[in-house]
């Protein structure tokens, strides 16, 4: 067996621990020189590899790569970029296996989530009819946790312990203020359809913090929701709303667009945060804050769960192992075997099975009355917040790594995107 | 000298560390039992102590009051609550007198911004005249960094190192997906007239981050700024705006009040974010994302910043130290002696130099532009954000206190606040 190269391309929204995988990816592949020569990273995912604008990884130190597990964001670039269906689209397939044909790649290891698995799944096809075998790998990614088959997605963990730890910590601030002044702390979250980084939230319950939570899986309504922050505050004294941006009403309308205007007329991007919060000052009265979290919850590897970042690592090292071992068209995954102490080991998916699946709450982890979570959602949640994982700091600042990002000399013609 | 009790307060918002200064106070309050023979809290600040609400904070175990070190919010709790002056409500100073006779107390500790100064001042001044006297030491503690004479305020140092990091964290994020993606991130911060926490966010531009910084101090220039955008985003592909809660046009109007009605007409009370977001968008077409931080700044403990932490247990350790050696209507302060490396020491302040005078950034501290800081700025900023202090961490949550906050027997009949 000869050496191929490998090529590597980071998906979609980008993670605190996406670098984690790229570093068990190449750090694993620099480990088999006999196997894999190099490997080549997508620059700004996998546009770079229609545009044959690929990273040459061999450049890098071995400093700057194992940086990569301590540092948040995508190293090579990222994009949401969908590659559309074989049919409607063979032309943007065809240029990927021309490009890897034309750059000896012989892995393709894809880090994203369900339209990426998706899109792996097609090339691993479409390249053995093209009579170019590629292995592909699938990687999993994706902060909303919603990928199916694996325990849990790289990215989701951080991100939980991030919003649990804020909740928590804005919660004290707000009990302490509330015998005069604000009762009420609005935080939003991300997923737009499954409630899993809310759910996180919600687990500041168990520390005696009145909580109320807005799942995406569950259709708002107004009256219920009033009345349960109304016995909150009554009984506590405050409470904290932690809203999913994908909070909706019965109709589907997400909270977040309910019609405000600018001044000039225009629908106003809001977030739902501020609704909600506005909601409870018309009905109730009671003084608030709200806090739109965005991308500080998915960037936040300051914060990072050690769990999130030994499994973000560890399915980047499986991709790399399963493709030397011949494997293809699969997703390594998480196989939980306990969940008090933690132990899980890697499993493997088939990409057919992961593809365009999304995995929401199940329902017997959100409780009765739809605004919290069940003790079967703890069990789950707790092991993957937990343990630290700190990054390096100087000057005050976390030290992550920018990579020099050469780029690798292009050897067929342009490609119109 | 026979033992008195001492009375403390926390006043106004709360940070990540004025527990740590509380901390500090009733340590070393405990070391002399001869002199302090208690430490009563108010509950609710000020409050507490107009109502005879007192906490008896004898009652709470060592390890309860080592936790205080590490735990963000107000442990006995805040409010907003500012004493009229003498002239319009004696009143009240008379009753706060009243309150602190029936219970023996000979030591006034108020921990609070400049407002608490002005208090802590006038209750000096009127218990030497009703023939009480009082030892009144002021405990400085606020984000916003705006008291006078000391080097920086407890509180400000652990909110710049989040809103740094945060903002670090974020412009990688937008960095990944830039090319294709999101070019603009707006994080709102707090600071309604003094710009020292958008000042930490700029610090980001040291680590070749685009950054334009809108400060309270800066009237906000819509054009020169959508050009400064323009410019970055030419340059590097992506831009991070810092705002400032307290962005203000010429005519005093904050940003986020830009005449913004919701579907009901009623003006929606919004963040400085979107509306910033929003109008490079329409302005420029850029996709944007934005975050207002809110209440997860202050209260973000997990980050706090050892210098901060160091200092804000000093200060409350001085207060007790000054009043055991008789001082009266001061404030310790933090003196810096050297930047690099960061000396400090504990200095003394009078209150009547302390109070009603607001700390706003200085001239040479914004760059020209009035879009960024000045390496002095840089300066004086890093020290304040150098070192980790983590807290302890169960189940992958920050592991903080609650206190039980056992009331003292009150003395004294009713009084109407």
């Amino acid at each position: 067996m000869t050496a191929k190269n490998a090529f590597y391309a980071q998906s979609g929204g980008v993670t605190a621990v996406i670098n984690a995988s790229a570093c068990g990816v190449i750090e694993t592949a620099r480990q088999h020189p006999d196997k894999i020569a190099n490997v080549y990273a997508g620059r700004n995912g996998i546009i770079g590899a229609l545009t044959e604008d690929l990273i040459d990884t061999n450049q890098e130190s071995a400093e700057n790569i194992a940086a990569l597990r301590y540092t948040p964001s995508g190293g090579f670039g990222s994009c949401r970029y969908k590659l559309k269906s074989l049919e409607a689209n063979k032309r943007e397939y065809e240029r990927l296996i021309e490009v890897f044909k034309a750059h000896d790649i012989g892995y393709f290891f894809y880090n994203g989530g369900g339209d990426s698995a998706d899109t792996c799944y097609k090339v691993s096809q479409l390249s053995e009819k093209m009579g170019y075998p590629v292995q592909a790998i699938h990687v999993p990614k994706t902060v909303d946790n919603d990928l199916p088959i694996t325990d849990n997605c790289p990215g989701f963990g951080s991100v939980a312990k991030y919003i649990a730890t804020s909740t928590l910590e804005a919660s004290f601030d707000v009990r302490s203020m509330c015998a005069t002044s604000t009762k009420i702390f609005v935080i939003e979250v991300m997923g737009r359809h499954a409630g899993w980084i809310a759910a996180a939230g919600a687990l500041v319950a168990d520390q005696d913090i009145p909580v109320v939570t807005l799942f995406p899986e569950v259709e708002f309504d107004q009256d219920k929701f009033l009345a349960a922050v109304k016995a909150k505050v009554e009984q506590y004294g405050y409470c904290t709303i932690c809203v999913s941006e994908g909070c909706h009403w019965p109709d589907g309308r997400f909270l977040a667009e309910q019609g405000t205007r600018d001044a000039f007329g225009h629908a106003q991007l809001g977030g739902a945060a501020p609704v909600v919060a506005n909601m409870i000052k018309d009905a109730l009265g009671y003084k608030f804050h709200w806090a739109v979290a965005d991308y500080l919850q998915r960037a936040a590897r300051h914060l990072a769960s050690k769990s999130d970042v030994e499994q973000a690592y560890a399915l980047g090292k499986a991709a790399v192992e399963y493709a030397l071992a011949g494997h293809n068209s699969v997703m390594p995954t998480v196989v939980r075997k306990s969940s008090v102490p933690y132990v899980w080991e890697i499993g493997e998916a088939p990409l057919s099975e992961v593809a365009n699946v999304e995995k929401f709450m199940p329902k017997d982890f959100i409780s009765d009355d739809g605004f919290g979570i069940t003790d079967k959602c703890r069990d789950y949640l707790y092991p993957l917040i937990s343990g630290e994982d700190y990054p390096p700091y100087e000057n005050g600042l976390p030290k992550y790594v920018t990579l020099t990002n050469a780029g690798v000399a292009k050897k067929l013609g342009p490609f119109e995107v």
